[in-house]
């Protein structure tokens, strides 16, 4: 298969990345650098990177921000940069590239652990991810010619809470969260929140 | 207690308004009438909303649009008007109201069945449920002075459906659904969603 993976060059995509080479051709997309490249927070540029690539057998998102802050602190734009990019850049991904995708492909997106076990600080961010899961159970039963689309929502990934000092939190290692994009990928699932656990 | 109702003038905002009179001091909220008005999807409105109201006990909310209509045809504008009016607006009720709001009060949103259960036609009302879900998950971790905050998820309602001649779905009569604003109102639960059910 041909694989697109964007925000391979993040913690969770690289591993996915990893995961996913040598069992199919993996084209790397990026935000700042590579030889593809895409803001998903911009119409525009998602559609241009779809042209770019030409038929593809599935697309994993691995890329999205979204603003961590207190309930207190959380302004207007940090609301506004979430909805545009994780929640509205992810839909538009699918939204905008289904029609370069084959029979029977499919969109794997990223949500987290956040939207259904929200910590302080994260209202923002559980309302984005939930959103992007509901968006998905929806979007699977309309996508036309069998094409998927799942959604995996990652537990805190070690190499995350490491870099961030985070200490007292259950992690999972970036590659072995990445065996639930894989699964998206190969398996048949379609309109599924991929919950990965990190007591698993 | 005072009891505010935003989308007093609604299918089920009727109903809620009906099942707390008597009980409560009921503040309705219009949005096209009514001495008190608002419209959800500006900051600016329901800023002054709250000024006008002074302190009160409880902020329910039964109003918000979003677009149904086949993923094939949604537009930009389409989920751009879901997430400034039901998923933005509710929102924005909590983060702008919040201080108008006595200790120990609460608001209840709306979502809706589609969150969880959707169909054909339901991708950004399904995004926009699920959203506000995820947002009343963790706002409720945050809200000082024992304020509570929950979201009622209806099923469709008998109503409603027989409105629209939608046959073959099961439906709740809006009195039915309305006690689950009373039991958010009156009672303990915090960060819940309410998922009512059309065969409970
Ligand atoms: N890590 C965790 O513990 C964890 C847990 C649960 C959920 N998640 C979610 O998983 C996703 C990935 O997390 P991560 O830790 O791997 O993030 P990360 O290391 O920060 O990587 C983010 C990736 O997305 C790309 N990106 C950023 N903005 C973009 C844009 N506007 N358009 C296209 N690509 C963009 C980045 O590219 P550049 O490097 O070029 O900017 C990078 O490749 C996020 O949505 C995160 O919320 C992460
Ligand atoms: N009815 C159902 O079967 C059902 C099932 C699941 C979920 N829901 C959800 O429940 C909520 C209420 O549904 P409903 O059937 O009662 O709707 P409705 O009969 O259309 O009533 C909507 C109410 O919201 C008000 N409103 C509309 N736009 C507003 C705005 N921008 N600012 C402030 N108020 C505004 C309306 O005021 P005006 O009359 O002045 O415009 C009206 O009072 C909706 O979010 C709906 O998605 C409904």
């Amino acid at each position: 298969m041909r694989v697109v993976v964007i925000g391979a060059t993040g913690t969770i995509g690289k591993a996915v990345v990893q995961q996913l080479a040598g069992r199919h051709e993996v084209v790397n997309v990026g935000h700042n650098s590579g030889e593809f490249r895409v803001d998903i927070a911009s119409a525009g540029s998602i559609k241009a990177l779809f042209d770019k690539l030409g038929p593809v057998d599935a697309v994993v998102s691995t890329a999205g921000s979204a603003v961590f802050k207190s309930f207190e602190e959380l302004t207007d734009a940090d609301y506004a940069l979430g909805l545009a990019n994780k929640l509205m850049g992810q839909v538009n991904l699918v939204r905008l590239g289904y029609r370069s995708i084959r029979d029977g492909g499919s969109f794997t997106l990223t949500s987290g652990v956040l939207s259904r076990e929200p910590m302080k600080g994260s209202a923002s961010i559980s309302m984005i991810n939930a959103g992007v899961e509901g968006f998905v159970r929806a979007a699977a039963l309309e996508l036309p010619r069998g094409i998927r689309v799942n959604v995996v929502s990652p537990p805190w990934v070690q190499e995350t809470l490491d870099a961030l000092g985070m200490k007292g939190i259950q992690g999972m290692p970036a590659m072995n969260v990445a065996l639930a994009y894989v699964d998206s990928v190969e398996g048949k699932k379609t309109g599924t929140v991929i919950e990965v656990r990190a007591f698993a």
